[in-house]
């Protein structure tokens, strides 16, 4: 089956919940940046792959990398020209997913990336990325931010338990039991120096306005929307397109 | 490439946020109903499918059925193990999409049936069909509601004319916009004897707040919503499941 000229495959439903934001996100960015810049998404949206944070943490629970490789490669031939995974700590196993397909593999992180450079050019040390203990142990943030020049802030105990507070009672839709944690979580970043705030987990896209700071605040959701976007955009329309910076 | 055991194809992005909302359904529905009733689904969102309307009122204008069938191939391809499409409009096209492919293709009239013999089992006569001006000409609902004993009301062109007002103003954005010809089309309804409203477009689910009227009102994305989560879940769980009556 011939691959359409651009077509973005989603390797979704890790929630479902935020696969259907991440689409809204695609959708309502379209729209307000470029009427002509049409998003194809092709998006496979199984809420019953194995949880991904108690997979790294706990080695003999199953394993949500068999179900994310036929996934891929189901996306692939249907015809997507790229894929990319609205779920931060799925990332743990990107090189693993990547190999497992011929299309290239969108990485958050790059995507993150693109927008820190926006929006806060001048951060280079002091980046604190709030994420599952899962993604926070899996370093992949870390080791990819470092690679481009950036230094993380590593997160102590009491802000990791802090923030998996908040993920947890947004995935209950205890969205009023996020607030104290949620903003514990970011003061404590600051006094310790963090210069900008990386919502690296898509559950956390709703806490950007309750945390009361002035770090400049990237989502990894938009973020991960806004590059699908340049990558389907014609670049005459995208002046921010580099896709030597948005393809691993 | 072996199909799942249970894996709904969604043909979608008519329009992308209606799609979204549709999925936002899904899962909403079946964390309420049962939380083993997890729905997979793999979901073509492409904005850039031909105005279906246009395509059925203007002979010279794109037709969107080689897009539609096309798709509908690469979710069979992929594994789709049933196909949905959340697009009343594109049901004009319904035979030639189900022609296309060799798994079922679920009819969005018959999921609004099964919703209709649970919230309204005594009207027969007065069904009133709330839809796009290309939905209305094709007759689809007319004839399959008629196959099973039901008559519908034949929109007056005043009727026909606020109907699609209130679409205009709501894919435009403008929820406020849309109440007052939403009200006057219920209750010009009404007056001539309607005994159910169904919303038959996807753009429609937001009115059922609005028309303030004590008819029972069949929301057709809802209802398809409805039928997903029976086809997944297990027999044992679901006591409406049919699947008689579900695939078309």
């Amino acid at each position: 089956m011939e691959p359409l000229h651009k077509l973005i495959g989603v390797l979704g439903g890790m929630g479902p919940a935020a696969t259907a934001d991440f689409m809204h996100q695609v959708i309502g960015n379209t729209i307000a940046e470029n009427d002509q810049g049409h998003v194809p998404l092709l998006v496979f949206c199984d809420p019953t792959i194995p949880d991904r944070s108690t997979s790294i943490l706990d080695a003999s629970a199953s394993s949500p990398l068999p179900a994310l490789q036929d996934y891929a490669q189901r996306l692939e031939r249907a015809g997507s020209t790229v894929i990319v995974i609205p779920c931060n700590t799925a990332h743990h196993f990107y090189e693993s997913i990547a190999n497992s397909v011929t299309i290239p593999v969108l990485h958050i992180v790059d995507a993150v990336i693109h927008q820190l450079e926006e929006m806060a050019p001048e951060a280079r040390t002091g980046i604190a990325v709030m994420a599952t203990a899962g993604t926070t142990s899996s370093r992949f943030y870390e080791t990819r931010l470092r690679a481009r020049g950036y230094d993380c802030l590593t997160l102590t105990v009491e802000e990791q338990a802090l923030i998996s507070q908040v993920i947890y009672e947004i995935k209950a839709s205890r969205v009023a039991a996020s607030r104290v944690p949620a903003i514990a979580a970011a003061r404590s970043l600051r006094r310790r120096g963090a210069t900008c705030l990386i919502l690296g987990c898509t559950e956390l896209a709703s806490i950007k306005e309750t945390i009361e700071t002035e770090l400049p605040i990237v989502d990894s959701t938009r973020a991960l929307a806004l590059a699908c976007i340049r990558y389907v955009v014609p670049p005459a329309c995208a002046n921010t397109l580099d896709p030597a910076k948005m393809i691993a």
